[in-house]
């Protein structure tokens, strides 16, 4: 099987010398991390928050019982149904979702959605009122479907793009009408969006209570937009299935998923590394990097703990960020993500003979342009002393994007272990969610202690300003 | 007059305790900040580098002579004069740069372009295979104008961009044509692009030599893509002369500029804080993120020094990141970019009246909504101990975003001479080129020994992969 390989040269070194990593030392980290996989192994059946993992088998009954039980073995037939319904009927496809709900579809679309499709689609992420409004100067709402994703019901962003793109559509269309554009992503339990689908007759697609926001690429959250977009969901099952079945490996230096949480855990916590540099060398592979982050810095950030990712693109950050890198602090891990063939292939022509200096590049391509540069900036890194590897993706298709999605969020749980904190939760967001709530006017006495105590800085006293 | 505000409030704290800065100890480098500053006022028509200062003034006689003598003062009218000749003829517009010369007019156009304009613009700053098929797709050549840009006339993704799509027309129009398709924007004295227009006769619209890439915005690199996207490039350049002459105030307390420079020197050298969070409040502004992360990367990541600048987009990271610089390491000093006034407003309806749970957020707007999550995030950042500052923006437009890329590029020079490093160099970025010019097979000593480093690499034996 062809898989994602984890090249990892230049991220061994004596450890006794500098940022890089010694074999021993990974290999000493070895036993704790396999111990860890092997727990998991024992809850990923039992544990809520390790339902993710059953995703890719928990539409197709062939596989037998998951941890959802019979919620979404039916799903994928909706949202095939759906997808061709959306693609034959509207212009436009609006995903309304924020934060992990949101990352992972984007990052799909952003690495194989069909540049050629007939059918827009815009996942408004955000709630700036320039940027909605655009869209909405851009579409015809009545040639538009929506599909809301917000598990709780209570994600004020998504709720309130919503409410906007709904109300809109009402002025336009017949009110019996308005249900067939729309689907609604949440917990098919309880929450007020469940509610008002039954209220409303809004289609209600589920999202398992168990299947945290950034976990929750290959739940239905991820799958319809990537079917809209055409993107065939299926392959990107399979590959997320492959990938966990060969990351179950028990043997730590043959599986990339151990060694990279090793890699990882000792340069964060072992060699004063405290940034995370993610460099894929492809402009479709660049949200990669957006949904890891989020994984990354929302699992692991807290308790004092845990690194700050860096989103940077090659060969573009080579003009940007890599002075920084190569001379600057020495407090960053790279990981770059390559791509071995890239789905088209340009040529560099020999555009004006008579230049000689231009003569190099003429017989290249991109291609092998931007292959050369990450590997040129791999081992620069290393002679600068800064530890780097590289997931080499074979093509990006639908099967490899699976496989990554697969390989990194099973990194997670296994680093939540080492780090010994829940990889699951994200208390220190709720703060500022109060705060603004109560700047909205919500009623409760914790939106009035809110608002009193910020009071104190409406008053130009209290504020520094020049 | 109205300018951009630095609110500082959040900033502020006991420094005996955490993060915070006290009044006292950003005061006493006050006058290391000042002296730093008149210096560079002395400077400022005598150096080279410091010539990116005078271009807000460069095209217009009545601001007198400036560093650039005559070199530019008639360029804007020729860029004005294509700017409109490109509108009525032409259906795409391609910059092709990258780094520094692309980011400013980028950030410029992602900002300020006319979203109802008539002519799409591309700026392909990467060399990638797919995503420049994918614009050969989706332009007409016939129908597109190109704008090269390279001070050097020697960066190679840029040239390697140009000839493809050069090679692209040159087999669709009679070759007397192609040059109406093309200006050149580089280094008019001397290098092979100035060159190449000499003998194909291309228009060659001059970089002077003194304008590095990263403070090129405001030149003609940053001007004609601006103008061709409709942006109003005369506010630009008269926000821009405005800020700097309202930061050359010498008193240290009075001056945004001088103030901003002081939190990020002592964030970073005395409070142990090594990364910089940049979050615009704003989906416009966030390529304003990737403009200066490249200033502050580029001008002062050298001899182990600098901070890493993190580019983030407020709200939408709040569902991100905000978990990690709330609760995880203390090493992060933050900068908000908010905005007073949006282009648009946008109320939230009440969509559906028999939510209750959804009452509070009727009445209000995306645009408070917006505004109340960027406050309360500060306030939440200052309660976990995080010292944050916003740069608040009256409106997004030509006028106050001269006045934005005025007042970051000039605290730059001045924290080059706080942190002691030359601002205006890149010596870490030149091994990467090497190698990669090896591999591509260019011909000279050090590339021949570049390639024999290499080899090392290119055997399996000395390779690490799982």
């Amino acid at each position: 099987m062809e898989r994602i390989r984890l090249d990892f040269t230049h991220v061994i070194g004596d450890s006794e010398n500098g940022k890089f990593l010694s074999m021993e030392e990974i290999g000493q980290l070895g036993d704790t991390i396999c111990s860890a996989h092997e727990e998991l192994k024992k809850e990923r059946l039992k544990k809520d928050e390790l339902s993710f993992l059953s995703l890719p088998i928990a539409y197709n009954k062939k596989y037998g019982n998951t941890i959802f039980g019979d919620t979404l073995w039916n799903t994928k037939t909706v949202i095939d149904q759906k997808a061709e319904q959306i693609k034959s009927r509207f212009s436009d496809y609006v995903q309304i979702a924020i934060g992990g709900s949101a990352l992972g579809a984007t990052a799909l679309v952003n690495a194989l959605g069909e540049p050629q499709r007939k059918i827009r689609i815009h996942t408004p992420d955000n709630v700036d009122p320039e940027w909605i409004g655009e869209i909405l100067d851009t579409i015809q709402t009545e040639k538009t479907f929506f599909n809301i994703i917000s598990k709780s019901g209570g994600t004020v962003e998504t709720l309130s793009n919503f409410f906007v793109f709904y109300d809109e559509l009402r002025k336009k269309i017949p009110a019996e009408q308005l249900k067939d554009h729309f689907t609604i992503m949440t917990n098919p339990e309880k929450g007020p969006l469940a509610e008002l689908c039954r209220e409303e007759g809004f289609t209600l697609i589920p999202i398992p209570n168990s299947v945290h926001g950034r976990f929750s690429v290959l739940s239905p959250g991820g799958l319809l937009t990537a079917a809209v977009s055409g993107i065939d969901i299926d392959e990107l099952l399979d590959g997320a299935r492959v990938m966990d079945e060969f990351t179950e490996e028990s043997e730590f230096w043959k599986n990339p998923m151990l060694l990279y949480a090793a890699f990882h855990y000792i340069a964060n916590t072992r060699k004063d590394i405290d940034t995370l540099i993610l460099l894929p060398y492809s402009q479709k592979l660049r949200t990669i990097a957006d949904w890891y982050s989020q994984l990354v810095a929302e699992s692991l950030g807290k308790d004092g703990k845990g690194i700050t990712p860096v989103k940077a693109l090659g060969a573009t950050d080579q003009h940007s960020q890599l002075q920084l890198y190569n001379e600057g602090p020495m407090n960053k891990f790279v990981t770059f993500f390559s791509v071995e063939k890239y789905r088209r292939r340009i040529e560099i022509p020999n555009a004006f003979p008579s230049r000689k200096d231009y003569q190099y590049l003429w017989g290249n391509s991109l291609n092998n342009l931007l292959g050369s540069e990450q590997r040129a900036t791999a081992i620069s890194l290393y002679n600068h002393g800064v530890p780097n590897c590289t997931l080499r993706m074979p093509e990006i298709t639908p099967f490899y994007m699976g496989q990554l999605f697969m390989l990194l969020e099973k990194v997670i749980p296994i680093l939540g272990k080492l780090y010994n904190v829940n990889a699951f939760d994200q208390p220190g967001v709720e703060e500022s969610k109060e705060y603004a709530r109560a700047m909205l006017g919500k009623e409760g006495k914790v939106y009035e202690e809110k608002r009193k105590e910020m009071e104190f800085y409406s008053k130009p006293a209290n504020c520094k300003v020049v």
